[in-house]
C-alpha cells in the first residue's frame, strides 16, 4: 500500500510516499510545499491546498499520516500552522483518503523502536529503513517519511489500519 | 454590494449575508453551520467547506468579512478553531472573493461607534442596522452579521475596499 506522510505547516509542508509491501518499505517521492511568507494567509492556504490536491491525485495513497498538532512557544506561527492543518486535512478526506494521527512519541517509537530516541537517530533510522545513501533533506519532508513509515509499522503489525481517522 | 460575514469555529460557524447600497443595510440572510462533536476532525472539516462554498455559490458576495482569531484559555477549542478557520478562507479564496479581517474591537467601533462597547449593544445595533424585530439569534449568526456591518462601514466610508485581504 502507498502511505502518504505530511508534516503540516504553512511556510513549509512537508510531504513523503512510500510503499509498504511485505514488511519492506520502499521510497516513492518526498518533498515540500512552500509558501511565500508575504503571501496573504488564504493564498498560502490555497496553494497548499492545489499542491496536496495534486500529490493525492497523482499517487492516490491508502492511507495518510499526519502528525498530531502541538503548540510550540509562538502561538501565532501554531495558529497559522493548524490554518494550514485544516486544508491538508480537508484535502485528503474530499479524496476520500483515510487519515491517521500520530505524536511524536509515537514516531519516535515506531522508526527507533525507542520513544525518547533523537531527531537526529529518527533521520538515520528513516534513511536506513528506506535504503537511502543520504538522510532526506530538508527535515519538513523527512518527518514526513518518518511519519509514514511509522503508519506502515503501526498499521502492519495488526494486518489491519486502526480506525482513529481525524 | 452583498457582503458574506463570517464567524469561524468547528462546532458553529456563524454567517450572515447582507447587501450594503446607498449607505443602508438590508438583511439578506443569516444561520449558522453546524457540525457533530463526534465525527472526525477532517470531516467536520469538509462539511463546513461544503457548506460555505454552497453559500458562496449561491449569492455570490463581493466581499467576505471574517473575525481575526484570537486564543482563549482552551488551546485544544483554539486550534480545532484554526482548523475550520482554514478551510473557510481557502473556499473563499477558490471562489476568488476578497477577505477582510476585523478585531472585535474593530467590529462594535463599526456597529456601535464604540470600541469597548458590550456584546448585547454590539447585538441591539445589529438588529436596529438591519430592521428587525428582534436580534438574529444565535450569537455566533449575529456576530457574523456585526462583521458584514463592519466591512460595509469600513470600505464604505472610503468608497474602496481596503486592501487588507488575508
Amino acid at each position: 500500500m502507498i502511505i502518504f506522510g505530511i508534516d503540516p505547516g504553512i511556510a513549509t509542508v512537508g510531504y513523503g510516499f512510500v510503499e509498504y509491501e511485505g514488511n519492506k518499505f520502499k521510497l516513492m517521492q518526498y518533498g515540500i510545499v512552500k509558501t511565500a511568507a508575504g503571501l496573504p494567509l488564504s493564498q498560502r492556504l490555497l496553494e497548499i491546498a492545489n499542491d496536496i490536491d495534486a500529490l493525492l491525485q497523482r499517487f492516490k495513497p491508502y492511507a495518510v499520516a499526519v502528525e498530531e498538532l502541538f503548540f510550540n512557544n509562538n502561538i501565532k506561527t501554531g495558529i497559522h500552522v493548524a490554518h494550514g492543518r485544516g486544508v491538508v486535512l480537508l484535502e485528503c478526506r474530499r479524496m476520500n483518503c483515510p487519515i491517521f494521527e500520530y505524536t511524536p512519541l509515537q514516531v519516535k517509537q515506531a522508526v527507533t523502536g525507542y520513544g525518547r530516541a533523537e531527531k537526529k537517530q529518527v533521520m538515520e533510522m528513516t534513511r536506513r529503513i528506506l535504503g537511502l545513501e543520504k538522510v532526506p533533506r530538508p527535515d519538513d519532508a523527512a518527518d514526513a517519511l518518518a511519519l509514514a513509515i511509522c503508519h506502515g509499522h503501526s498499521s502492519g503489525s495488526q494486518g489491519v489500519l486502526t480506525d482513529n481517522s481525524i
